[in-house]
């Protein structure tokens, strides 16, 4: 399994639809680090052009996997040692590439449902256990701007649930979409 | 399905195995009710002792189901509606059962594997979808006391990623565990 997971801050949209770079929730860096380990993705890209925002993804990282954290807490600075900070998706894409030797199919993560390019979870299981590299996007705020969807090879099918309601925070999203694709 | 979740904030163990009543992390509070209006559960329990922790449950509550954020996010309005917030595991069964006319099912859960009582996913989605009332708890901190596990009737199998690695936070433990028991 060749699974990378991408956490994008810029561009994604307000609750207004204005595009925005959102501001960092530290708390997603810890959940999103430790279902990345849980189900054994490669690298966790926090995607942020702002550089203020870089320096506190940055540092949190390195309080647990350097800092203090690294001794107070093992499980979790295995899970953090995950992350890497980078300035967009097209770098985190690149990343992959020089890793991979190819450039990781796109994925991207919508709380609506698609006409073009959906992809069902049986369908992306398949890829992904067929050993094809992945970067799965997901988007912060109100969810990954038109543009980025746009590059993406394909669009995850929304999470369903019994009600239809879809507002889920991106860090409970993320962890049912990876039991899903990547559960045992 | 009659469904409902709780989440104790005592008794549970704190890093190094005493027994404590945790502080409210307002977060969970959202995220467990945005879980549970997406999969259908019929109250969400949000358990602790202390009168300025559950002042504090009720606050948020308000909030967003009569104050400001009542206008500001409807969507978020109808998932915190279903919180309860109660003293003890024991008022919440006896809530339950006033409801249902049943004494719930208690079916706890546990990042580690039990030697009795364990119970799977799918036999657990049976028991579930069979109509009977289900009471799902999680613990915060380092986990549920062994007297609060001691009286479930079951204890739901840990999550299995691919990896063995068993430190999610609760909030995307319940994600998992909601969507195997009552997704689609």
């Amino acid at each position: 399994m060749r699974l990378y997971v991408g956490l994008v801050h810029y561009p994604v949209y307000n609750k207004n639809a204005q595009v925005i770079a959102s501001a960092i929730t530290t708390l997603d860096l810890h959940d999103l680090a430790r279902l990345s380990k849980t189900y054994d993705i490669k690298e966790f890209y926090v995607i942020t052009p702002l550089a203020n925002q870089q320096s506190l993804a940055e540092r949190v990282r390195r309080h647990w996997t350097e800092g203090y954290g690294a001794g107070y807490n093992r499980d979790r600075k295995e899970a953090m040692e995950l992350i890497r900070v980078v300035e967009s998706l097209t770098r985190a894409a690149t990343s992959i590439k020089e890793r991979e030797g190819e450039s990781p199919l796109l994925i991207a993560t919508d709380a609506s449902k698609q006409k073009e390019r959906s992809l069902s979870y049986e369908a992306a299981r398949k890829i992904i256990e067929g050993g094809r590299a992945v970067l799965l996007v997901f988007g912060t705020a109100w969810g990954l701007e038109k543009e980025v969807m746009g590059k993406a090879d394909y669009i995850l099918e929304p999470i369903c649930g019994r009600t239809g309601y879809r507002h889920l925070s991106v860090r409970t999203a993320a962890a049912i979409v990876l039991d899903r694709l990547a559960g045992r």
